[in-house]
């Protein structure tokens, strides 16, 4: 029988009621084939789940398991030499001639095995699982070639075999012009990345698909044409927009029907008005302003202000954030750029499951999944206030402790 | 037999030797009752050694078990509520109201228990010992009156018996006026502090004094009656100083040959002449610096001009760094200071154990203690990289797996 009940525990549905973090007190949750069907008081629990047999959580705080909505967690290779070279002081020349920058992670993709690819991500998925993520989106762009992209996308896919956690994957081929296309970024665009696209399309491993709109990567002429194909495909959209600069990349996204727009820090209001017209979600990462010592902030007030809905994540990466904590970018969120401890769970529960384009998980309402995490926590805001301490106590997956 | 020899691995000494880190590659390391007997490479292994049962560490990285130098972790309640209020815009009187700020936590811990105090603790130490620490240095402070300030010093002594962890207390007596003192700072160190202080060590509580000479709590005048105590008794003094303004703390504490002082952004050249000259240690604390959005940064330049050891911590405290992983105090050591990942690294080994006027641990030399931790890293400046990562492969004390 795959019907559990849990009680005595604190409820955070995250369920957007009235109530802060839909906190329900003295609470009770039924699961069963994996998905919930009912939350509440206990006090209000049907008589016909009364008597099956339950677990007692102990006064703990329950809330939907977090998912980690924006990562490049698969990779070869690290970059600790090069932070090490940067803070002795190396220029960003003597860094590139020492083979520093994405370019050195490409060339430790490119030269990885799936298998080496799926291993050296593993410990980073473990890390995030610890703390209570069943959702991690994966994101390629470090191959830059047909062949190391797909290989990246099926890494992904296969940790989702290695772990108990849900892998979504973005194509991110338009992530950086690789060094045998300097200054041809429309080559690339076109002999490269598209066909990537189609072809990883074509092998079942794409997502969503992504881009990087900036100056040191593609502008939005280049980023529409691979949205044009995404959508041909039927593929939805999100794109790293507005991190160093302003390039209209959100409003470009929006006029897409994009799920995101991720970083933003550059956003003006009017991208937050055509972000909030398109339904779409500001992704926002603090690990990457916090890592490249940037100084403009998020335009959070004007997301409050328009209603746009915040996620956050971890943009696990090897070079501008090689953070594996959720928690800690909640944490980064608040101490940052000023989200609530509140706004920062619901950006990596509800609106972090939206910016994925699931409707399935996120809260705790019946019919969502029963992913769920228990904290040895009294209140929520815990989680984000404490910083490096992980007070995960369970996580439960399809309602299976 | 209580030898182990340690083998196939490499060595970060921080031994202060002329390779960066004192690192020895293709090393062995043997202990004997607790002690380094020998350690270089292993094609230098005396033969007497040769023919012991080695560990294989599998190619790992050794290094000193780290030392955590500076923390508050022995407190009651946590201030989740009013870093949530204070992001919901709260001023500061309105947290204040609430029953925020220090008096919370004074509150909170003059009600509990000595068993309460270390069960809340444990958590918080039990996450500081998952990666690699091996002494903590715990600091009274929020008692504030004297069965309180010895309840906290006893739980910290408590923490040693339940772990196996190395503790080293500092009696903080002069931490903050209470609020039953208010206006009468000078009333509070004659009646309470010092009082408490000669009792303290009267129960073996003490290994060192400290204090926050700060505009919000201390004067110099004030933290030198305590320091002249201190000396009576022949205890080690450390102190708080220039977190917030330059109130020439850190020259006080040289003119009594501190330890060390602590935080010390608004430290002037003077002052790091001072503490040169004393043979101080300078305790970098990023943590706080994050937490409370602070700009003015520690004077690292100088520092190092001057020759002045510097070591990093947590300051875990539940106020203004509620934080407990060392590796992400060397992550911003680096990030927000500039510290090398080598300055971070000898920062939590080498130079805290020095911050703690300890000769007996700290790097990977004969004599020392082999308090050791064996990282699944390839290279030491990942340790300061990675952030929110635990790469920890086991922790060794007194030579024991
Ligand atoms: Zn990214
Ligand atoms: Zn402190």
């Amino acid at each position: 029988m795959s019907i559990a009940l849990f009680q005595n525990c604190t409820l955070a549905t995250m369920a957007g009621d009235s109530a802060p973090y839909g906190l329900i007190h003295d609470a009770a949750l039924v699961a069963e084939a994996g998905h919930i069907l009912w939350a509440g008081p206990r006090a209000d629990l049907p008589a016909r789940f009364a008597t099956l047999p339950a677990h007692d959580l102990g006064g703990r705080l329950m809330t939907p398991a977090l998912i980690d909505c924006h990562t490049h967690i698969v990779h070869g290779g690290n970059r600790a030499s090069e932070f090490e070279m940067r803070l002795q002081g190396a220029t960003y020349e003597e860094v590139a001639r020492a083979g520093g920058g994405i370019v050195s992670t490409v060339t430790a993709t490119r030269t990885a095995t799936e298998a080496e690819l799926v291993a050296s991500a593993l410990p980073r998925v473990d890390a995030m699982i610890a703390e209570g993520v069943a959702v991690i989106e994966v994101k390629s762009g470090y191959g830059l070639d047909t062949e190391t992209e797909l290989r990246m996308l099926r890494a992904a896919r296969a940790i989702g075999q290695h772990r108990d956690v849900t892998i979504r994957t973005s194509f991110l081929g338009a992530h950086a012009v690789p060094a045998d296309y300097a200054g041809r970024a429309d080559a690339y665009i076109d002999t490269v990345t598209i066909p990537a696209l189609r072809a990883a399309h074509a092998e079942g491993l794409v997502d969503a698909v992504d881009g990087f709109c900036e100056g040191i990567a593609f502008d939005p002429a280049q980023i529409a044409r691979v949205f044009d194909v995404a959508r041909d495909l039927g593929l939805p959209v999100k794109l790293h927009a507005e991190q160093l600069s302003n390039l209209g990349g959100a409003k470009l996204a929006a006029s897409y029907g994009a799920l995101s727009a991720d970083h933003i820090e550059y956003l003006d209001e009017e991208g937050v008005v055509a972000m909030a017209r398109a339904g779409m979600t500001a992704v926002i990462l603090p690990g990457a302003f916090y890592t490249l010592n940037e100084t403009q902030k998020p335009p959070i007030a004007l997301l409050r202000e328009h209603g746009v809905p915040m996620a956050v994540s971890t943009d696990a990466n090897p070079g501008s954030s090689p953070m594996t904590s959720l928690l800690l970018a909640m944490n980064m969120a608040c101490t940052l750029f000023r989200l609530t401890p509140e706004e920062a769970l619901v950006g990596t529960t509800r609106n972090a499951a939206r910016a994925l384009g699931m409707t399935d998980r996120g809260t705790l309402a019946p019919g969502q999944r029963a992913d769920l995490a228990v904290w040895d926590v009294a209140h929520p805001a815990e989680l984000a206030y404490r910083i490096g301490f992980n007070p995960l106590y369970k996580r439960i997956i399809g309602g299976t402790l």
